[in-house]
């Protein structure tokens, strides 16, 4: 089952506190050669069939619409992969 | 810059609420082809210099003891870009 992937991250020229956060408690172990992280959101989606030209289209504008915050949050990327990596929705979950 | 990109998924076995309401929210759209969707995490760790192998292995490390929560997450992904794909960091950006 094909698995369409949607990553948003918080805009460029926006503050990330949380990832400033990390950043800080990465120094503060020893890993001074992180300069900054930043955080955002991957989402997985899991199709029922193909994914054709018109259902990424769709997607593509879900992802900008709903999945992303356009005021603080870009969309860079929404990708096919044939299966999900992980097995999210993997045989046996019926929840 | 290299980027190291750390992705970070809910374990296939859990239940995702905030993916359920949005599966919910698609249906209701008419995007009845998405069966599901899950929601995680991306994190991307802006790099002073070059990635070297130790470097990398901290950084699965790092991963896996503070940015994902094992109990709940699962780290899908740790891979290095060349460059930030959207410019997480670009230059001029100095909070």
């Amino acid at each position: 089952m094909p698995t369409i992937v949607v990553e948003v991250m918080p805009k460029a020229e926006l503050l990330d506190p949380a990832g400033k956060a990390v950043t800080g408690a990465l120094h503060r172990l020893g890993h001074s050669s992180i300069a900054e992280v930043r955080i955002g959101k991957r989402f997985e989606l899991r199709v029922d069939g193909e994914v054709d030209a018109e259902l990424l289209k769709q997607v593509e504008e879900v992802a900008a619409d709903m999945l992303a915050n356009g005021v603080i949050e870009d969309v860079i990327d929404v990708r096919v992969e044939p299966a999900s990596a992980h097995g999210a929705g993997a045989a046996g979950e019926t929840h």
